[in-house]
C-alpha cells in the first residue's frame, strides 16, 4: 500500500535550509507543510517556491500537530534545544551537523534522546554521496583487502567571513567534522587523534585563534590510519577527494569537473575545465539521498542515516583534534572526554 | 517586465516527449497546457505528472487557441504534416529531428516555412550540450587556431529493435544525422561526403539492408575534414566524444562517467566506473537549454536554435552518405540533390 | 650454447641509421662491424661512437665477407638495389620502409626475394612498440571481442622540408604507410580504401601537389573498418594514438607524456606537461625490439618481423589511397594493382 | 677545453652499486677505474660489465692514487668510516643515504667534513627525478603561489626481508628518510615532527618492533605543513606521488605507468596498465642526473647535490619521527637533538 507523503516542518531557511526545502518538495514521499524562521522573509520566500505555511516560531511549528517529522537547518546554537523539543513532541528529526559545539550540552541531551526512541538523524550528507558511498560499499566487499590507510582531502573554495569563524567552534568542529564522520564511516571507532594546524592566509582565522589549514591523523581501533587534509581556501575549486588504500589495491574518489572538456596545446595537454566550486552542486545527490534514508528511518525500515551517537562521536574527535593541535600531543579518545553514562 | 510563461502544446509522449514535458514543466518561462497523443494513455500519464489537458488529436491541440508554441515529439512520418499545421496556425514549433526521411517532402514544405516567418526549430539537442557548446565557443575564440580536423565518435549502447530499423531511414538519416548537424555547427557548409558502412553484428541491420557500423568523412567548404565514427552498440556505455584539432592545439570532449570513483589493483590502475548508458542522462542539460533557446527564438531574441534549413542540410548530407556508402564514391553535396528553389 | 654476436653492416648514417647503430652496439647478440655511407663523414662519426670499419661504398660493405646481416637505412631510392645485392650475397637484410615508391620496381624484385629464401625484413618499427604490441596481443586474446573498428591517429610535430616532400612519394607512401602496416597488423587483409586529403597549411605540400592532412578509411576482409587520421603538423607534440573497438570493449594507446607532472589552477585542472616531440624518443624501445626480432628471424626462430610481402602490401594500400584521394572513389585493392605472380 | 673523464672508485656492488656502475660507465664525463667489495665476486661481475680494477679492500681502492672521486654504495654501517677515509685522502665522495643510523656518529664526523673542504654529497636521488625537479622548479617560479601543503606518498611494492628490517634503523631512518629530504627540498627547515606508525601486515616489522605503515606530519619554519604517507607494501606497484598545494594552485606528480594502454569494458573504463614496480626503473634518470650534479660539484661548478648537512638534517627528522611515533608527542627539531657545534 502506498503511504501518504511524510509531512515535514523545516526550521531555518538559509542556504542549506533552501536545499532541504527543494528536496522535500521534489521527493514524492515527502511534503513541505510548514516553515519556521525568525527571519520571516526567508521563510516566506521558501514557502513561495516550495509550499508550506510560515511562522517565525520554531516552537509553534513543532507543536502545530501537522507534522510527521522535522528538518532542523537553523544555526548550530539552536540545535540542542530544537532536537529536545522535537523529541519531547515525539517528532523524528533530521538535524544539520554539528549537534552543538559543546560536548557537555550534547551529553546532557544524550540520555533523553536514547530513552525516547524517537528517530534523530544527523546531517552528515557526505555519507550519501554516490561516489563516496560506492567506495565504501566496495571496501566492504573486499576489493582492496584490509583497509590500511584512508586519506581524505577537503578544501573549501574560500574562507567564511571572520564573523562566522568567531562562532564556528574552530575548523575542527566546523569543517573537519564532516571528515571525522567520513573516517568513522570507513574505519569505525577512532582511538587516537593527532592534529596540526596553521594560520597561513586567512585574517579571520588569525583574529580568532583558529586555523585555516589543518592536517589530522587518526588511528582506528581496527589499526587503520586516517589522514585528513583541510584548507579554508582552494584556488582550483572545491577539493573533495578520498583514497582508500588496502592490501590488495586502492579506491579513489576524484574531484567533480565542471565539464567534459580538455584542452591540449604546445604548453600543456589534457587540461580539464576547472572543478566545480559549490558544495551544493557537488553534493546535490547526497542531500536528496540523505532525505530518502531519513524517511526510511522514520518509517522503521533499514536505514543508514547517521545517528545522534554518530554526531556525538564526530564532535569528540573534533575536541580531541583541537586539544592535540594546541598541546602538541596525540590525544586518545578514551582519555579526552568523559563518556556520558 | 516579467512575461507570462509560454504556453506549450506537446505532441507525442514517448521517451523523448516525456523529457520535453518534464523540461517544459520545470522551466519558469514555460507552461505545459496541452498534450496530444493518439495513444491517449501516454498523454494522460504525462499530464498526471506535468499538467495540461489531453487529446488524442494533434490537430485539435494545434487549433485549441490556448497555445503559444508547439513541441513535436511524435514519430518522424508525422513531422512534415504537423510542422505545416503549426505554421498555418501561426504557431512556432520545435520539432524533433529529422524533419522527414524524404528530402522531396522536406523541399515541398520548405517554401511555406520560409515565407511564413513562423519560427521553426529542429531538435538537434547536442548543440546545447554544455561541453560541446564550450568547445564550439573556444574554437571560435581561436584557442586551437584554424580548425583542421574534427572527429566525432557516436556509439549507442545497443541497437534498436529490427522493426524500428526498418522504418528508420537507415543509420545515416536516423543516427548520424546528429553528427552531421554537429559537423555543420563546427565547420559550416559541407561540400563532399564519403561514407563506409558495415553489417557486423546486428540482425536487424542485416535484415533491412542497413549498416550497424559506419564511418563518414566530410569535407567542408572551409577546407576542414570531419570524421564521424558510429556504431549501433557499445559495451562500454554511451560513447559520445568529439575532438577538434587545429594549428595551435586540440579540444576534446570525453565521455560522461557514472561516478568519480577509480580503482587500482595489481592488474590495472585508475580504472573508472563505467560511462553512463542513457542518452537522456547524458543530454539532460542539453534538452533543457534547447528549450530555453527555443523560447528566446519565439520571443524574438538572439537565439542559436537550429533552423528548418539546418534540419534540411543535415538530411542532405545523410542522403549523400547513404549514396556514397552504396556506390563507393565521394558524393559532392551540390551534385547529390536538387536544391529546392 | 651461446652464439657469437651477429655481425651487422649498416648502410646509411642519417638520423635513423644512427638509431640502428646505437641499438646494434647495445645489443649483446649483435655487433656493428662495418658502416657504409657515400657521405663518409657520417660513417666515420657513427663508427667513432659505436665501432666498425667505414666505407663510402655499400657494395664493398656487402661483399666484405665480414657480415652476417645488413641493416639498410639509406634513402628510399636505393632500397631495391641494396636488398637485391644482399639477397644475391645471401645476406639477411632489415630494410627501412618503404621498399620503394614504385610498386613496379617492388614487383620486379619480388620473385627473387621469394625464391632466395634469404630473410628480408621491413622496418615497420611501430609493430614493436610495447604499447601497440600489447593492445595487439590483448585483441588477439579476445578482450574486446570481435574487432569492429580501429582508429589510428598519427600526426608529426612539423612538416618536413619542401624539398623532401617533392621526393617523398606523397603523404600516403611516406607517412601513412606506417599506419597501413599497423592496420594490417591488427585486421589483416585490406580490401577497400577511401582517402580524403587536404592542403591546409604546408607550402611544401601545396607546391608539390601533396596533402598535409589526410583521412583514410580501410575496409578489411574481416569486415572491420579502420580510420586513419594524419597531419604533417601537431602543436601538441607527436600525436600517436590507437583505439581498437570491439563487441566487448575498447583498448586505447594514448600519447607519451614528457613528465609525470600535472598542474591545476583557477583556469584549468590536471593539465599535463606536453607530449614528447621526437619519434626517436617515442619509439626507442620499438627500434630495439625490432632488432631483436630480426636477429631471431635470421637465426631461424619464431619471429614477428614484417616481411617483404608486408612492405609490398602497405605500398599497395598507399597507392590505392593516393588514387582514391585523387579520383574521389573507393578503390578496391584487388582492382587497384596487378599482383605480380 | 674538454676535461678528462673523472676517475671513479665504486665501493659496494649490490643492486644500487650496480646502478651507479652503469651510470659511471655510460657518462662521458666519468670513468669507472676501480671497484671494491669484500664480496669479491660482486666486484668482478661489475668490472666485467663496466670496466675497472677490483679489490676486496675499500681502503686499498681509496689509497690507490688512481681516483678523482669515490662513490660509496656499501651497507650503511660502513658509510661514516668510508666518508672519513675519503675526506682524509682528499677524495670527493658521493655516499648513499643515510650517512649512518646514529646521529652521534654523524655528529662526530661532521666537523671534519666541514673543515676539510672536500665535497661530500648524499645520494638523495629523488631530488633529481625530472618530474619532482620540475615541480620544485615550478613552485619556485611561483606557479602555485605560497606553498601551503605538501603531500608525499611513498609505498614500496613489498617489504624487505625481516633480517633487513632488523638492521634498517626502522622505517623512518630507512625509507621515510627519502621523503624527509624531499620535504626539506621543497619547504626548507623543518621545526616540528608528528608521526604515527602501525604494524598491519609485515611479520618482520612486528618481530623487530618496527612499523610497516606510517604517517608523518612536518611543520616547516616557513609555516607550510607536509604530510608523508608510507607503506612497506603496495599491490598496485611502486607508489610515488607528490602534491604541492598553494594559494594559487596545485602541482602533482603521478605514478609512472608501465605502458600507454588503457582498457574499457562493461565493468570499468580507462583502466591503465599497472604502475611500474621497480625503484630502479622509476628513478633511472634520477640516478644518472645525480651523478651529473656530483661531477659538477667536484669540478667546482654550480651544483644542486645534497650535502652532508642535508644528510644529517634528514636523519634528525627521522629520529624525531621515531620518538614522536613512540611517545605520542609532536617533537620539535630544536629540542629533539643536540646540534653539534
Amino acid at each position: 500500500m502506498r503511504q501518504n507523503p511524510m509531512r515535514f516542518g523545516l526550521i531555518g531557511t538559509g542556504r542549506i535550509g533552501q536545499v532541504h526545502a527543494a528536496n522535500i518538495a521534489a521527493n514524492p514521499a515527502a511534503e513541505l507543510v510548514g516553515i519556521a524562521d525568525p527571519f520571516i522573509d526567508g521563510a516566506k520566500s521558501v514557502a513561495s517556491r516550495f509550499g508550506g505555511t510560515v511562522t517565525d516560531s520554531p516552537e509553534q511549528l513543532i507543536h502545530s500537530r501537522q507534522l510527521d517529522a522535522v528538518l532542523v537547518a537553523s544555526p548550530t546554537p539552536t540545535h540542542v534545544e530544537l532536537i529536545e523539543a522535537c523529541v519531547d513532541a515525539g517528532l523524528p528529526v533530521l538535524c544539520e551537523k554539528p549537534i552543538d559545539l559543546d560536548i557537555v550540552r550534547v551529553d546532557a541531551l544524550r540520555p533523553k534522546v536514547a530513552a525516547s526512541g524517537v528517530p534523530v538523524a544527523l546531517g552528515f550528507n557526505q555519507r550519501f554521496d554516490p561516489s563516496f558511498a560506492r567506495v565504501h560499499m566496495r571496501v566492504l566487499a573486499g576489493e582492496i583487502g584490509e583497509l590500511e590507510h584512508l586519506s581524505i582531502v577537503s578544501r573549501d573554495p574560500g574562507p567564511p567571513p571572520a564573523s562566522y569563524i568567531g562562532v564556528s567552534g574552530g575548523i575542527f568542529r566546523d569543517m573537519t567534522i564532516h571528515d571525522f564522520d567520513m573516517a568513522r564511516f570507513f574505519v569505525g571507532d577512532i582511538i587516537e587523534v593527532s592534529a596540526t594546524g596553521a594560520r597561513l592566509f586567512d585574517a579571520g582565522a588569525r583574529e580568532h585563534g583558529d586555523f585555516d589549514t589543518a592536517v589530522v591523523t587518526l588511528r582506528a581501533a581496527s589499526g587503520a590510519i586516517v589522514t585528513i587534509t583541510n584548507s579554508r581556501h582552494s584556488a582550483i575549486g572545491y577539493d573533495q577527494r578520498l583514497e582508500a588504500f588496502g592490501a590488495l589495491g586502492m579506491l579513489q574518489v576524484g574531484n567533480a569537473q565542471s565539464s567534459l572538456v580538455s584542452y591540449s596545446s604546445a604548453s600543456s595537454v589534457e587540461a580539464r575545465d576547472p572543478y566545480i566550486e559549490s558544495f551544493i552542486e557537488r553534493y546535490t545527490q547526497a542531500y536528496a539521498l540523505e532525505l530518502d534514508e531519513f524517511i526510511k528511518l522514520v518509517r522503521g525500515g533499514q536505514s543508514s542515516s547517521p545517528s545522534f551517537e554518530d554526531g556525538r562521536a564526530a564532535l569528540m574527535i573534533a575536541d580531541a583534534a583541537q586539544r592535540s593541535a594546541e598541546e602538541g600531543i596525540a590525544v586518545s579518545i578514551a582519555s579526552a572526554l568523559p563518556i556520558a553514562n
